[in-house]
């Protein structure tokens, strides 16, 4: 058995120059004497890694200085109920774009800690496209707009970033975020489990406008606050230490790699062979998003018959291409495409596809 | 360089063994042509992961079956604050019984959610001792009592489960579960981050009665809400799936060593070696805990003239023995003996002690 090509939605495929590195030096790290999961996080050697980690992510997105970038746990899922708490005041309103299942649950996770209002939404659209920027409503008295800029599910995405004025924009970039460049500066918050396109689950992280961490004013306790953890360098308590190295072996890779602009032309070229597979196959294979709206990172499609479902399956895995069954959600396929996907990876899934269609066409 | 003793407080190390089987299968885990860390935790292979490692917590603990166990992300500092969110409801009391830094911890995070009583307090006396059972002034209306069975840093360790009554018994086990039996139906919850006896930083166990479940009635996100993880085994959102797994190694790896009775026993000896050489050192090293009270985990001790500390640190570093160096609050050394610590390496740390005595006594 070897490393298959991986097309999983999340936990998901990590650079295997990156596994390789982890590997040679996981019993001893850096000349420590141990594995760099048994090393103190308040040592030095550990604290000069997480710091390493945080500068190269800054140079991949040139973030701004007076940016916080954050090492957070709990997942996305956490935050979308932290990040409330930390943003508005008791009795505060929010707005909520939602574009799919995560924008929805999201705004759901919220509701306990802030007034939602729902800005826009394509649901009655069952999210084949995104919200028309006519159809928003937005508050200029909100204390933040948040929006999901891609959709894992149903694999919509923004390809700019929406103009919502002064109010601070918050972004759960967990499914895209250095994919391609990004201009910080647009936003007031972004976050991004770690799962997708930075490394192993159990890790978040977070790139919060300084003068939002003051926000917090309602009781809490001191470890739910971004204020806190800025102040302490992400190291208030014991952060995922494996999650943060492995995050810094990502950042490093991707510099190697070119960049962000690098990736964003590679994400590019892996997603437009894709989605020309997909609407030059007569029918066989579909994609039902509006195409101005498609995901880069995540392409769910439907064979004409769904009764191939299951071979379709188990010959692809058989073909050495794993994680292609789509969200229950919506059935189907669904081939995530994050930066760890080579283009080899998509030209042998369309290989395949072509294959399979013409078998059973 | 190899691999050398080990003693830090946290995170600390783990056994060897479960290190070197963890970088065999790190590109390729169990035929799955994936890494461990870059597969769906809803996937088959995952699933069947997580539920073996539950159940050899299970088996090694003896855990009832009213009891769920939970794989939960934050660190204990998080629970802190979430266990009176779950346990307690608005306005409710509870009892905290307070040994050292971490007692004090979780009492000023929790204050935000519950009102808190210091039922049982050893600061007077600068946490030489436990607090006395005659001194305790514990509350029957109490919605629970909450202590920490073992102190990382004052060095601390209730050697019996203190009797609370009727009242549920919640215990921050980060430092010493699964260092030897201990009884899980005298508790209402235990929890533990995984970072001392467990595995890497970024996990939480808890082991919590099925009926506490229901109390949590204030308004909060699902996603602090120990039953929606409860009844989601865990993957209400995405665990940090590579430290369940190193868990589960771990958990393994206790079997294959005799379970918690031989744990107990070889911490003991451990312990025994260390404070033994401290106390036999004509005051050269000195540990000032009551000794009735002693951590057989965590051993704290002092040279009996500071001005040595440096040229300790340095030739025991260079003697390969990490991490000795005592947290800030107290100055001085520390020596964790974790599960993963073996005898080996208490020896050569009392071998060097000795020599170091011998040189400048």
């Amino acid at each position: 058995m070897s490393r298959l090509w991986n097309f999983s939605a999340g936990p998901a495929a990590i650079p295997t120059a990156v596994l390789e590195q982890a590997q040679r030096e996981l019993l001893e790290w850096n000349g420590s004497g141990a594995s760099v999961m048994e090393l103190s996080h308040r040592g030095k050697r550990f604290i000069a890694l997480a710091a390493q980690a945080e500068a190269d992510l800054r140079e991949l997105m040139s973030i701004p200085a007076d940016y916080a970038v954050l090492f957070l746990q709990g997942g996305a899922t956490q935050h979308f109920a932290q990040i409330p708490m930390n943003l508005a005041a008791e009795g505060a309103r929010a707005d909520y774009m939602v574009a799919g299942h995560w924008g929805e649950k999201a705004a759901s996770e919220a509701a306990p800690y802030v007034r939602v209002n729902i800005a826009a939404s394509s649901k009655s659209d069952q999210y084949l496209h995104l919200p028309s920027p006519e159809s928003w409503t937005l508050d200029p008295g909100a204390a933040y707009v948040h929006y999901t800029p891609n959709e894992t599910i149903h694999g919509v995405e923004y390809h700019d970033i929406p103009d919502v004025g002064e109010v601070p924009l918050v972004a759960d970039m967990s499914s895209n975020i250095l994919s391609g460049p990004v201009d910080v500066s647009r936003f007031g918050l972004i976050y991004a489990g770690a799962q997708k396109n930075i490394g192993p689950s159990g890790l978040v992280v977070m790139i919060i406008r300084r003068d939002l961490l003051q926000r917090a004013t309602r009781p809490m306790a001191r470890i739910f606050r971004y204020a806190e953890h800025a102040a302490a360098d992400s190291m208030l308590n014991t952060p995922n230490t494996w999650g943060w190295y492995l995050a810094g072996l990502t950042f490093q890779w991707l510099k190697d790699q070119g960049g962000l602009v690098a990736m964003a032309e590679r994400n590019r070229a892996k997603a437009d062979l894709l989605y020309n597979a997909i609407d030059g196959s007569g029918g066989f294979y579909r994609n039902p998003i509006a195409v101005a709206d498609r995901s880069r990172m995540n392409v769910p499609f439907t064979l004409h018959d769904s009764a191939l479902d299951a071979a379709f399956l188990q010959a692809s895995e058989a073909a050495g291409l794993l994680a292609l069954k789509g969200h229950k959600a919506l059935g189907g396929m669904r081939a995530s495409l994050y930066n760890a996907v080579p283009l080899e990876a998509v030209q042998a899934l369309v290989g395949f596809m072509a294959d399979f269609a013409q078998r059973h066409g």
